[in-house]
């Protein structure tokens, strides 16, 4: 594992291929490279882009990809790849058709398996992406599709969130999905020479000017309160998401689309944002290792028919789950 | 606090008011009431119903409640009212005009706050569930926008799941939103007098026909690995979610609509399911209940200092997430 961690490092590509699979699939010694590689981690731009079914994420990401190649930037593509039918294969499709992308050594594209199309991003995600940090990408594109879950995780990830819309799928204010202001820190609008484009954008901009910007607060790490933050700018620098219209088949606008993503870029790392959200990313990553590690100590410390007694009796409803949870730690 | 626990068990409605705002508020006493209302908990058959902004859940819930009432079923309602401005006042709105309700004994309307349209339910909407049920309701309806995470967590918390889609909003399968299927256990087609409504429900059709229905398991808590469940029936006793097409403003259809909801409680009842799934999300309650109070025990038990220097050594990245907490932990 060791040798492979060192490889995949150094740019070998089938060794960096390995060490994904390994940790995909939480082989022995993966938690040992993750924590090899942490070291090395923290400079890659991590882009979230997420979206319905059938608004061409998918071909969106490639095209930025290129347009980030073209800038001499090395990208990696992580596509999640959600259990549903419906766009597993479209997503793959997309993937065979770029053959721009296929043999450039500066691109490596990796698809994860979602928790199921509602269960959100798999842990796997947030490693994949520390994997591809520490190896020196660049940018780190994950598409992701915009349901249930995986929608609030991926802008916990990522430092830039792109959600992606299409004309002709309800466009009015009532359609377009409660929240993704709270997400998005850039707008598309692909598809953008289909029908409906202009009422698809007068529908986000009402949505912009009813709503107020606030800032975003993703983890809400108990740790917070303990471990003091850096400082972020106060409200007046709140960022208002722009609305950019693209045509992802033929590449129409996006080197303006990736411009954005650059100013959003330099606009978190102006206003300490940046640095705030890594922190807070690392803090909520240690509570959940903490509350994990805190919780199998105490399932390996109980005997099971203690355990087995207190269920039953909170299955009876003659014992309540808080009292049970009194019970059960302060057991001797 | 006993009083009032006392006083709305038996039925009045002032005190079960107070009793649920100090609860959503976390007041003094709140967790002891809920300690004692547990016993009386678990009889209530809950009802969630989700979907888009603009689909008319709120007057369908209005109906169902109306339905109900006709049976002679207590009913109560809680609406989680995202603080999304688009729709809160329309929630607000229908409620105002269903004055039918409004004078009736045998009905309780409740808005909860959300932690923001993508943040899901409070843990307060599970709270104000579990007194409804120990105060004896016989059906508790929690109405909710289908956004982010308050989808999935709808889905564990109701023993039945309504999605309610309308017509004209993007009917085609692209369209619809991924990950319907895997929440749904009736899909609704309200506003079924509106164009595209029979495209809407052949979009639906296509879906359920693509889709290999699954057993639901929302709460994967690690204590089911220690702790036997009720047995369930094989997998041919899978549920295939009916579509019910109907329009909530003039009622029709609500009585067939309501139908389908009994015939899914029985079939809970008769495959282990409803008991199953009351297990689950006790085992994940404890769990919840139990992870709590272990890192509050360890965040107290810790000096600050000593906290503060290893979340600097990993911001620093000079140690990982993963090591930290076995530094932290391992402490003498």
């Amino acid at each position: 594992m060791d040798l492979l961690v060192e490889k995949a490092i150094k740019g070998d590509r089938l060794s960096l291929s390995r060490l994904l699979s390994s940790i995909e699939n939480n082989s022995a010694g993966s938690q040992q490279a993750l924590d090899a590689l942490f070291p090395l981690a923290g400079n890659a731009h991590i882009i979230g882009v997420t979206g319905s079914p059938g608004t061409g994420k998918s071909s969106l990401v490639n095209r930025i990809a290129l347009e980030y190649r073209k800038r001499r930037q090395t990208v990696a593509i992580i596509a999640v790849d959600p259990s549903s039918p419906f766009s597993g294969g479209a997503i793959l499709g997309d993937r065979i058709r770029m053959k721009e992308l296929s043999g450039d050594t500066g691109v490596f594209i990796r698809s994860v398996a979602s928790r199921g199309s509602l269960g959100g991003l798999s842990i796997s995600t947030a490693q994949i992406s520390s994997v591809f940090d520490a190896a020196g990408y660049d940018k780190i594109l994950i598409e992701t599709v915009g349901a249930g879950q995986s929608e609030v995780e991926i802008a916990g990830l990522a430092h830039t969130t792109l959600v992606v819309e299409a004309p002709g799928m309800g466009d009015d204010i009532q359609a377009i999905k409660a929240g993704i202001l709270e997400i998005a820190d850039i707008l598309v609008i692909n598809k953008a020479d289909r029908e409906g484009a202009d009422q698809t954008e007068l529908a986000l901009r009402t949505m912009l000017e009813l709503d107020h910007p606030k800032p975003k607060i993703f983890h809400h790490a108990l740790l917070m309160d303990v471990v003091p933050l850096p400082d972020q700018q106060p409200d007046e620098s709140l960022w208002i998401p722009p609305i950019v219209k693209t045509i992802a088949t033929n590449g129409t606008n996006v080197e303006e689309l990736t411009n954005r993503i650059e100013i959003h870029r330099q606009y978190l790392l102006n206003t300490g944002f940046w640095a705030r959200r890594d922190s807070e990313r690392i803090l909520h990553e240690l509570e959940t290792s903490i509350k994990q590690q805190l919780f199998q100590g105490f399932i390996s410390g109980i005997e099971p028919s203690d355990l087995l007694d207190v269920v039953q009796k909170i299955q009876q409803r003659t014992l309540s789950p808080h009292n049970a949870t009194q019970i059960l730690i302060n057991r001797p």
